[in-house]
């Protein structure tokens, strides 16, 4: 017998096992699996009402909030796909996304309405625009809010046996540092084995809390609207970073397990009201998004009183791949402890690593090799939304390319060192763009730092440093290529520098080296300027 | 991207992720995932070597043994389907079942050698026997033994992406209670998507060691195979029950988890020399494969220290359906926990669960009402061997009709009251036949008992005792009678009562009530004789 795949499947098994237990909480609201269970059917309702087709894409731009998470299984359940927005993207991105995924809905808050107003005139394919919180009197909008669209629909549920386990289910735009944003198409199995397989891959208790810290639209969090609900959690959601907040949730919800970024991590244990509150229900936090550290790691531990250990996940991956934990049958003791879980990890169950080098072949398990990390999971994508070429090149194979550069050692675990296409090749060697970066922002005078290839004559490319100094701060270009010879070897050095204001980057962050990298290549060919695989790092 | 499921992937996994950690202990004999990951990819390429093809089934018949773990995943590389024995069956029922399942080899174990050659001049298909432990000179065998095939053969490893996850992996032989054995499929995506589900539905840590006391090839046992292994669990064998063997073994090799028939657990915590080894490594017991009591669940609890609940599952199930620990939401305490927990459970994750009259609609969930258990989960086989009539009354709407018979309650729990077909319908009125046996079982000179319909030209069928008396206990049926009526609504107790000297049992210890009906029943329609479903309650 074969039963389809799909994380519907999680909120219905909540809906018998767990009716009465308590499922979100947000803000003051309070909802049950009973009751989070019938919004997501109602939803579904609502949607077939104001006329959503199986198949078409609804968009989201929202905060965290229990209406996002209810789309991740109501929107599914009306044979629609999910598309979550980053609320940070530009406009200009926004409208390209909406677009090309020719998304027919757009759910929007209050706070974010003066943002689509500015493009929503560009957008081809959406024909309504629905308000998720407040009533809001711009004329685009539909007059009814989310909240009564649900009033007055009939709950939806199909039967489980209607769902193609194959078909789209989630629709997510990578953030595009090198070319624009991807479609990446994740199926209703790729969720649900993804969700399965992350569950496996770390100890918790059947009676857990967790923290949603991180946006459900970021990579590094959507995975998180799903385990939970499969395990009968409760899910808490926050709406934006605010350490205070943190912490009080973490105790007055006995919150067991919450996602960091390293910045919000180092927020958290440096917050000076920090003693007051009670932390013991917290068994686990995770890092991920960047690169994490050894001390980070131990801090975490020692004040949060945890576990703490990173991840490492794509957008084409649905998202995790590894995690840091100390696997079964090894005995890390202190400092080794601490370095293992700060570092990229090895593959969760259901997962396969390589790191191959040029050739496809893996490279050396010592640690020290340095080759692309390929992946094979039930959670890896489908393929790129209308981008068959660019699927067929990611998933070449069948494996996918991720375009992270890593070594790997002999107990599995990986480390990152650099993104493929931010490797420098001059003169036949390879320079990572990252560790000629660390160098720089070792300099007392320097906040940011970007290192790109520019082309030259001699040796094909040879790297630049684009710098941003601290305010007060002084130093000038020969200095600071100076400072990288003292400390690195001469062909990995700066032959140039340049000042700037600020560096360009994505609605996630991420310096946009596609930008810096433009003006320097125009009129080259394309090397070094943009790779067709394009994956965001992000757990 | 679909990866093809299939439970090879776990060894695979465990062989990348801990190749050096204690997979397998086996009397003296001690085994890395990586030498038991050799030794399952040898056995492949024996198989192929002696000329196995894929889709032939390949026999075992052998008591736990590490050798009968590596079948769970060599023959399966292979592309053949593992068919495992239960070595208490009859020698006819085993030639039945060789013949009827086309077996081509089979393997077995020298002290089984004499069972086997009773038979093998008729079984058909095999066109090997082989020997898993010693030598023997009998002429029907190979020369070769197992562990000289392994040594001889080339490891054979097929590319994951070339399994069919549909095709068939495992095909398992119900005892046949009620009818000839009927052969179980489990296709590779069942057991896969069963151990994942099965590995959720309780907490286990990441380091964990599994005690196998129950029979591999056992409903009750064999799940056990994939979920350690793909956890990375340290896999212990025992051959046979022995109680003091056991405790040992919990001590030495510090076990976590267990299974226990209620059996094998009175034996375990009434053992005499109990008190003298360390049972601190025990987390969990589980109890299957006959009703329980809390009664004995609380004295595990107490005596070992542990966990203790139940679990339900059928070999067309592969196995597990239901746990009986307390869910998240609920606050047992006391009494509660020990009846809640000697229940039959509730669905774990995965499986829906339906109890439903003869018109199936859903019964209340009162706690009274009795109704059919319905099944619907990803471990549902894809049917009975070459039985497709069979396999469609029983898979009949979508849903495996298991024949047991139950009540539910509003928290989600159900409770086995009897099997459909021991029902016995005595002018209208529905008369459980376990409950008249129990009645039966308390009389202090009943040893075994058992209830059986035979016809009436009154009632349609009346219920009638066969009853074992206790060596120098004495009744006699007019008390035995006036017995039950002192207990039980006049039309449940038996008109007649007999006296055997033993009842007649399947190899797995269950009464085979269809032989005990077939006397009365000659000439008659078959009503009471037959079903054309049949599992084996098993967990």
């Amino acid at each position: 017998m074969n039963i389809p795949l799909t994380p519907v499947r999680f909120l219905r098994y909540a809906l018998q096992q767990y009716p009465g237990k308590t499922a979100v909480v947000c803000g003051p609201e309070r909802f049950s699996y009973s009751q989070f269970a019938e919004r997501a059917a109602r939803l579904a309702g609502g949607l077939r009402q104001i006329g959503v087709k199986p198949g078409d894409r609804v968009a989201f731009l929202s905060l965290n909030c229990h209406r996002l998470l209810e789309a991740y299984f109501g929107v599914l359940e009306a044979g629609a796909v999910l598309l979550p927005l980053n609320i940070r993207l530009a406009p200009d991105e926004l409208a390209f996304i909406l677009n090309h995924a020719e998304a027919s809905v757009l759910f929007l808050q209050n706070e974010l309405c003066g943002l689509v107003d500015s493009f929503h005139q560009r957008l081809s394919a959406v024909h309504w625009f629905c308000m998720l919180d407040h009533h809001n009197q711009a004329p685009w909008l539909l007059p009814q809010t989310y909240d009564e669209l649900l009033s007055s629909a009939t709950p939806y549920r199909r039967d489980i046996a209607e769902f193609d386990e194959d078909s789209v289910a989630e629709l997510f735009y990578t953030s595009g540092t090198s070319a624009n944003p991807k479609g990446v198409m994740l199926t209703h199995r790729n969720i649900y084995l993804h969700a399965l397989h992350a569950a496996l891959s770390r100890e918790t208790s059947h009676d857990s809390a967790h923290l949603h810290t991180i946006p459900l639209f970021h990579a590094n969090g959507w995975g998180a609207a799903h385990t939970p609900t499969l395990r009968g959690f409760k899910h808490v959601m926050t709406s934006r970073f605010d350490p205070l907040e943190i912490l009080r949730l973490i105790q007055d919800e006995r919150i067991e397990s919450l996602g960091l970024v390293p910045a919000m991590a180092i927020a958290l244990v440096n917050c000076p009201e920090f003693h007051k509150y009670d932390l013991r229900s917290l068994r686990w936090v995770g890092l991920g998004g960047a690169a994490s550290s050894p001390s980070l790691v131990r801090e975490v531990e020692e004040k949060l009183g945890c576990q703490c250990y990173s991840g490492y996940g794509l957008t084409e991956t649905a998202p995790v791949l590894t995690t840091s934990s100390m696997k079964p049958g090894l005995r890390w003791e202190g400092e080794q402890r601490f370095t293992g879980q700060a570092s990229t990890g090895y593959a969760i169950p259901g997962v396969e690593l390589r790191v191959v080098d040029a050739n496809d072949q893996d490279v050396a398990r010592d640690g020290e090799a340095v080759g692309e990390i390929l992946a094979r999971s039930d959670g890896v994508m489908k393929g790129y939304w209308k981008q068959p070429e660019e699927t067929a090149e990611a998933l070449r194979g069948g494996w996918l390319h991720t375009g992270d550069l890593a070594t790997w050692n002999q107990d599995g675990y990986i480390l990152i060192v650099d993104r493929k296409k931010d490797i420098i090749v001059s003169g036949g060697e390879n320079i990572s763009s990252l560790e000629v970066e660390k160098t720089l922002l070792a300099h007392p005078a320097v906040l940011e730092a970007a290192v790109i290839a520019v082309p030259d004559q001699k040796w094909g490319e040879v790297p630049k440093a684009l710098v941003v100094v601290k305010p007060g701060g002084r130093v000038n270009d020969s200095e600071l290529i100076e400072f990288c010879r003292s400390r690195l070897t001469h062909y990995k050095c700066p032959r140039s520098v340049e000042f700037l204001e600020s560096l360009p980057k994505t609605g996630t962050g991420k310096v946009l080296k596609r930008d810096l990298r433009k003006k320097y290549w125009q009129g080259q060919n394309t090397i070094g300027v943009a790779s067709p695989v394009h994956q965001e790092s992000s757990m």
